[in-house]
């Protein structure tokens, strides 16, 4: 693929395509296990409640399986009388993941993406109901293809949340280059 | 791993350890690779020659693996009249990935990353040269440990980058979600 060609093809904001989203949905497992399945504690733990390293992250990212994207999905293709959204605790993940390791969190996560991926595809969506609303919590009506389009985006957040944690770690250690790498400002 | 261990393991800085930095730079290669290795072009193209989609980001590591670390380190370790670093051009990539596909980028990426390793393996580095130094072309006198730390942080950079990148896509589909987005602040 030549440069003029890539600029061609790229479109600066890409529309929402359920098999895109996909995509991204199927390979998060994956990329996090590989960048992160054999390291050493130093690199994973978390510096605070607030602040979190690699393993706390995948902990939220299996909660969120649970708790958000198909639950919310579900509120708003069963477009009952209450479509609110239940409200999400980022902070949930912080009792289910005591006394697990990183390699059992990596597996729970790639298994809840896996069902989660299965019950969309059973959905079997067409355009349609990727236009229904449900109520978020704090910001009102939102539609199907919103809730969609944010998962992979979520996804991303929490990989880059990885990669900015582990960086730090050696925040002083790579000395003056610390100018040159954004990661680290 | 509950977490009171995790906030009582962790160090906010943590000092340069040299099998540390190759955990991080063995995983980089497969990480890549699981999370883009299975897109369509529209996720991975650059909107513009400064601002690099997935495709330019891996080109560019490409070239970091042929043209800095390793000759870099090999300036300083052989410690002759001339220990300045050759500059390094971050448009390097652009001619050396034309014509060529995500996949051969990312076997390309693997192989370099490899050969690296094995030589990095083959030094078998003790922490007396660890110390020894080099001069950087902006910001004067490095030393080795330096160099090689900021080698697993410029990984993690560019891992940062390809998420942001990916997740700019949809900067749009979201709707209201983006408030809560930081990757697409």
């Amino acid at each position: 693929m030549c440069l003029w060609f890539t600029i061609l093809l790229f479109q600066p904001d890409m529309e929402f395509i359920l098999a895109r989203t996909i995509e991204v949905l199927s390979a998060t497992p994956g990329a996090v296990r590989s960048l992160i399945g054999e390291l050493s504690d130093e690199w994973i733990a978390s510096p605070s409640r607030d602040d979190w390293g690699p393993f706390d992250v995948v902990g939220h990212l299996i909660h969120a399986e649970h708790t958000d994207w198909i639950p919310r999905a579900r509120v708003i293709l069963d477009q009952g009388e209450d479509r609110n959204f239940p409200p999400f605790d980022r902070f949930g993940h912080f009792e289910m993941v005591q006394g697990k390791t990183m390699s059992q969190l990596l597996d729970e996560f790639a298994a809840a993406r896996r069902h989660s991926l299965d019950t969309l595809a059973g959905w079997n969506l067409s355009e349609d109901p990727l236009d229904l609303q449900g109520i978020h919590p704090e910001f009102g009506p939102v539609t199907l293809r919103q809730l969609l389009a944010t998962w992979p985006v979520h996804d991303l957040t929490h990989l880059r949340q990885i990669a900015t944690s582990m960086a730090k770690q050696y925040d002083s250690a790579v000395g003056p280059w610390k100018e040159y790498l954004s990661i680290l400002k």
